[in-house]
């Protein structure tokens, strides 16, 4: 007997915990995130799921049955820095306890079902937001991935074998993502569970400021060439464009050299992260936060150079796929919404692949932190919604 | 025959220098920091000079000539990160230097004459300045000192033996400072060197500010409670209310939680560098930035908290002894000039022993960078006259 739900969940809440926030930092390739997916791979064959897994660190365990494409489902096990315990894991535990549910029911799906582990979906480490499934799906080449770097300067080549391109998704027709929500639309709407629409389209871009270090105590303030400042104006400038447009601009992430207390710095290097309902309406708000950058540094005696290190296009999830997901529910369809989340399955979906996304509702709308939360019936909601999906998708 | 000045600066060069940006990193304790002290130390024993230490790693190298009160000299060895050669090592090598040239000269001290150099002058360590020459005077005590962390967790108490308290300066009479200017006082002047006045009073601060940690995506900018806003205003409006008071406030070292692209932070610690001409207008200065930053805090929700992490006041070097050391030389008196960095002299002289200083030229005013400098020449007036000032101090 597998564990169930709970059990599962109460296996990975110590995983990469931090005693003092309570958050969690499961980035790809460390202690916490290899014991997660060391767990996984056990999970899976404790259920007698056939383990693949590809050289970039990507895992589908799948339960041979019927034949005709697939249908996976799954998310990711990384964290971002001092996240939370939902992000990813649900889906992935949701997967194997809607598979068990499926099986306890007696259903015997007409196609071969599988639940997936993609690596490093935060780019918390490597930089690449979903750097697994870019690289399953081929949207990635390995020439590309290898490079990349983490602070530590670890080349993503340096941490896995690599090279050889990913099968994985080969025989996928259908993807399935579920996902806790990360916003209140859910509880706006007094749904336990709803159907994703879209993708905002949203990308990361690295502001370089650089000016010239000094003393702090010496040097008149008319007399310096200070990045901090032309980086603190860029910060209030763009949460103030994007706040009057309704958009996303974030500068949640700065690196300071020297970082003395009693020096001017020579750089400051910070990172936007920014999104917007449309492709056109991102560039514009890009290129708005880097002229009002560009404007002040001309002022500070600074210089900008602003580096674009992703960009993420809209993804329109399958409509008729989603309508289907949605409709005929007892207590009616489950509702269809909007997320400006990325996620492997719009990697998928960009790929070609028929993809559907189901949220589970979060009190708070809090993500991405320790205080990121689902209440347990709602979970267990999802797991029926999911198992519900999959019998749908693989008669 | 000891090395001369420009070989004891051609030793020293290469030592803790960064290869990418030419920059110094000699941090307490460190490798390239240990070996400017053991450098030190052969250089006074290739001298004949007596060489005391005390249990928290400053060292002077004694000439045991004449009787009374020793004229002390010297200044430091560490730096501040990817700092310059001058700042500090400047004061130590032309010591050894000067005392060289009285013995060439034939020159009898009556009183002893030693060259001193005290630890984390810098404070970019352990985070308070001018530590070695505040547990030399007992201005700060073993027990205060003993848990002051470094970046890494590490206690002050962990990298020296400390506990025994210092008899170095038990003997001292006068100490004098030779310290590349940090400022354009004296190009402005057309002086190679000059004769502090006073240092203006100054203190570090840390501001803790705390929000809520959320995804950069999904989270609206309304419902944030972002505290990379409330620094960034921070940080503009500490720096628009000094340049209007002719004073200086910095913010050149910020760290954020969790530091992650797509995450709202949830902290942001940032440490002001404040000084100002009197004790008065400092603490106005930084009042005046706490207040607009708390109110910012209210409007951002987020939460202030500031940490007096060391104030210095105001240093008045004797006067009487300033124009002792400035007047009747060829060529003019020296000018006699304030300054706004703070100096193991101002501890000193504050202890109550009779201190001067010296600055030599400095071409750009450019410190606490790899730019800093000053010209060789200016360098061996600087030898000049600090031999001078010995031979009057010890006659």
């Amino acid at each position: 007997m597998p564990d169930d739900f709970e059990r599962m969940w109460a296996d990975l809440a110590p995983v990469g915990r931090s005693a003092t926030s309570g958050g969690y930092n499961r980035s790809p390739f460390t202690a916490p995130e290899t014991e997660l997916r060391a767990w996984f791979v056990e999970q899976c064959r404790a259920r007698g799921l056939r383990v693949e897994g590809d050289s970039y660190g990507n895992v589908v365990g799948w339960w041979d049955v019927g034949a005709g494409p697939a249908v996976l489902t799954g998310s990711h096990l990384d964290s971002v820095l001092d996240g939370g315990a939902y992000d990813g894991p649900l889906g992935v535990v949701s997967g194997l306890a809607a598979l068990d549910l499926l099986r306890s029911r007696g259903v015997a799906p007409a196609r071969p079902i599988g639940v997936s582990v993609f690596v490093e979906e935060e780019g918390s480490r490597f930089g690449l937001a979903c750097l697994g499934s870019r690289l399953a799906t081929g949207a990635v080449s390995w020439d590309q991935a290898r490079e990349l770097r983490d602070r530590d300067g670890v080349a993503f080549g340096d941490v896995v074998a690599g090279g050889a391109s990913s099968s994985l998704l080969s025989s996928v027709g259908t993807f399935v993502e579920l996902h806790v929500e990360q916003g209140r639309d859910l509880v706006d709407r007094g749904a336990a569970v709803g159907v994703a629409s879209e993708i905002w389209p949203h990308g990361r871009y690295r502001f370089d400021f650089a000016g010239s270090a000094n003393h702090a105590g010496t040097t008149r303030m008319e007399d310096r060439a200070d990045p901090m400042l032309t980086y603190a104006f860029t910060a209030l400038g763009a949460n103030k464009q994007a706040r009057l447009a309704g958009e996303r601009a974030t500068f949640g992430r700065v690196s300071v050299e020297p970082n003395g207390t009693n020096a001017v710095p020579s750089h400051v290097t910070a990172w936007l992260d920014a999104r917007c309902a449309t492709e056109e309406s991102l560039a514009a708000l890009v290129e708005g936060i880097t002229t009002q950058a560009t404007d002040r540094a001309g002022r500070d005696g600074t210089a900008l150079v602003v580096t674009v290190e992703s960009v993420s296009p809209a993804v329109a999830f399958d409509a008729a796929l989603a309508a289907r997901v949605a409709a005929d529910h007892e207590g009616g369809d489950w509702p269809v919404i909007p997320t400006q989340a990325g996620h492997d399955a719009g990697i998928l979906s960009a790929a070609g692949i028929p993809t559907a996304m189901l949220f589970v509702r979060n009190p708070t709308g809090v993500s991405h932190s320790p205080a990121e939360h689902a209440e347990l019936p709602d979970c267990l909601v999802g797991v029926s919604a999911l198992a519900d999906t999959l019998e749908r998708l693989t008669r």
